[in-house]
């Protein structure tokens, strides 16, 4: 017999039944907070056409990318690609739809997608993300950075433990800084430094500032925004003394200030902490950008981010279609929460086993009355056990899939059949300490409700 | 500026929001009944080894497979591909976590798989399939045909608003026919005439038997069981009176009747037809197949068919893994209920927009109260509109999304913050005979809590 190799590819996330259950309940949380908040879920295809996808990209994301060929075809022929973000489908989708949609569009994508990465440890080949957008017509307000900052702060709040924390910052400020001092030359080299912040000592940020060929004030200015970090009222007067008149800046501070106060009318469940050196990369982002931190357990990198974007589509269509978004990376985030056991498992009922309960029927004179049963119990996955030569085999089965199994013999299918529920009993079927643990079934009910 | 494409590649359906709002609703209906009845949701990775793909399929298969490369490589050394249906990723991952799960071991998939097909109406490239499959090692009670079919006819009868009908036959039957009278070399040619004779006149399936190179007595057989269909009761008398002593046959008669009996004792929301025409194909399939038909809409084809198979994962594994399962194909099953005007809308909503609310605050001094009622109304989708520069332009903006709306001036956010949501009233944003139409809050959401 040929021997095959049946583990998954290096690279992919396969989970057994109860981290898959814990899995999906995250995915779910996080999908229905999206849309009780009013956005629409879309999805587009997974295959797109590789000069859509390429059409902004370039660099490393390339070199990652999935080409997708049949069998009849070469790899130089290759003009279809395995999508690896949202965004890029996402602004196909609007120019596509555009007069089908109605602008501002809130937009929630949940699904699969692909680089072709060296796998890491939490860094996935094929990976789930759940992005938020929301894309304007010509212009978009302000409100919708709060907007989306608040919907994907409560997302995590219900699955994350631990108290989170949001480090906002606005480009424009930086950008401001450096029209006003006319040394948007060396942009790309400033926003790189403020970019690395808080991934070097702060001398080796001093140094490389010191290093720019530019004027001494701006470099003073510079030293002062690098490290400017705090609450919001602190943060937003300390900018607001500064002495930068850049037309930019000010709409920067504006803005700022707006999603700060925003943010306090939709009640964000998150600590909101100003932090000048989040830019978010070199290019895309023009506005609100931020990162989102859990208290405490800051090595575990940013959960979530995202910002504001001047234009969504402008490769694929003329038409302004200014946006805000964020995303969460949801096969990492599930990663290292299991991790560092920083799931919210009440929310989540991270202890349950696959199945709520097992039915138990003795012989096949049962089948009906434990059927009858389950249509009784409604919002429970039951399974109804059918292998097993005898009852200790049915039980030994039972109680590798679920903590709880009711029996059902002829006394029990007739309690059924007359409706006396209260008469069944709940047997615990991994109290090791009690083998023979029961409790009445509607005892066992009030406390599933409750919980 | 470079001109793009921007439709989706041909063969992908890719759907409004509002479309996507049922579809999504038909794809939870789904997934919610298979975990109801205990099948256990598992993922396995889009891409896949070529070799685990190919270890069993073939021919046409092969053809329409995927394969994916990266951007190193070439055609030729591409040793990856899309999975193009659920079971073969099944029977690699049961062989690979064979030790950690728990045998009878009842599994549900939901998920795109991919088949680079001629695109036709109603038939994608990219796909979106809802299997279940109850595996044991070893040996797997007849019960679990029963319970495959009861769960998949339960999520279809929830999501289509006809009867359906399932038409359900025993490959063993015919199989032992052909061993009693010795023709199991004619047996690829037999299975076929069965498995056409829906699709052929009657006189073309007689002549083909005639043709056989077959004695008379089983000419005789064959003839009178490619026609019997009807009601279990009916066929299992006839079936029973028919002088065939082959084991496997009296097997196949035994199994057939417990499936129909399990049935009954399982509520199956579903008329059962036996009919010995529906065979599943050439081989795979050993014993129960069925198909599922929408009753008064049989043109549209099965749309649902499964049954039980000797061994899962026999290129991977000499441990023994029998089987049964079944799979709706939920885009093209979204296309041909659309099309026809069969979805259920009531379960459904299929005339809901994507938004359930929209709530318009006048000015930013609402938002609070804005967001304070959306905290007080859980279990809709609602969205808080920012955009427009005056009511009439949020409330045009707020029609295209949401039936209703209601709109937060200084008066509402003081009604919201004293707790007198009876004071608040609802707009129906789409009544076009009488556009100023309000209803109460409170009436509104008693109308929706019993929709």
């Amino acid at each position: 017999m040929k021997r095959y190799n049946t583990t998954p590819i290096s690279g992919m996330q396969e989970l057994l039944p109860k981290s898959q259950r814990l899995f999906n309940s995250l995915k779910r949380t996080i999908e229905q907070t999206h849309e009780r908040h009013g956005f629409q879920n879309i999805e587009t295809p997974t295959i797109d056409r590789m000069e859509i996808l390429l059409a902004k990209a370039g660099g490393d994301t390339e070199k990652q990318i999935y080409k997708v060929i049949k069998t009849a075809e070469t790899a130089d022929e290759a003009d279809q690609a395995l999508r690896f973000d949202h965004t890029v489908p996402l602004a196909r989708y609007v120019v596509e739809h555009e007069n089908d949609l109605a602008f501002p569009f809130k937009v929630s994508q949940i699904g699969r997608n692909f680089r072709g990465e060296r796998p890491q440890k939490g860094r996935f080949r094929e990976f789930y993300q759940c992005d938020i957008d929301v894309i304007g017509r010509n212009n978009l307000p302000i409100e919708y950075d709060a907007d989306i900052i608040t919907t994907l702060s409560t997302a995590l709040s219900q699955i994350i433990s631990e108290s989170l924390e949001i480090r906002l910052s606005n480009r424009k400020l930086l950008s401001g800084v450096l029209e006003e001092h006319k040394i948007t030359e060396q942009s790309a080299e400033i926003f790189a430094i403020f970019d690395h912040v808080a991934k070097v000592p702060l001398e080796a940020t001093r140094a490389a500032i010191d290093d720019l060929p530019i004027p001494d004030v701006a470099k003073t200015l510079l030293g002062q925004l690098v490290v400017m970090r705090g609450t919001p009222s602190d943060v937003l007067e300390k900018l607001g003394l500064l002495k930068v008149s850049s037309a930019t800046f000010k709409e920067g501070l504006s803005e700022l200030s707006s999603v700060v106060s925003f943010l306090s009318d939709m009640n964000a469940p998150v600590e909101i902490v100003i932090d000048l050196g989040i830019v978010r990369g070199l290019d895309y982002y023009t506005g609100t950008v931020f990162e989102t931190f859990v208290k405490n357990y800051e090595q575990i990198g940013s959960v979530c981010s995202g910002g504001r974007y001047e234009n969504l589509a402008s490769n694929f269509t003329e038409h302004q279609l200014p946006g805000v978004g964020g995303s969460i990376g949801l096969s990492r985030l599930f990663y290292v929460l299991t991790a560092s056991g920083l799931i919210d498992t009440e929310g989540q009922d991270a202890t349950k086993q696959p199945i709520d309960l097992a039915i138990i029927p003795i012989s096949p004179a049962d089948y009906a009355a434990a059927y009858q049963l389950m249509g009784q119990l409604p919002g429970l996955n039951i399974d109804i056990i059918f292998a097993g030569k005898n009852l200790g085999k049915k039980l030994d089965h039972a109680s590798k899939i679920s903590n709880v199994g009711v029996v059902i013999g002829q006394d029990e299918a007739g309690a059924i059949q007359n409706g006396e529920l209260d008469r069944l009993e709940v047997k615990y079927l991994n109290t090791f300490s009690d083998q023979t643990k029961f409790i009445s079934l509607k005892s066992y009910l009030d406390k599933h409700a409750d919980a």
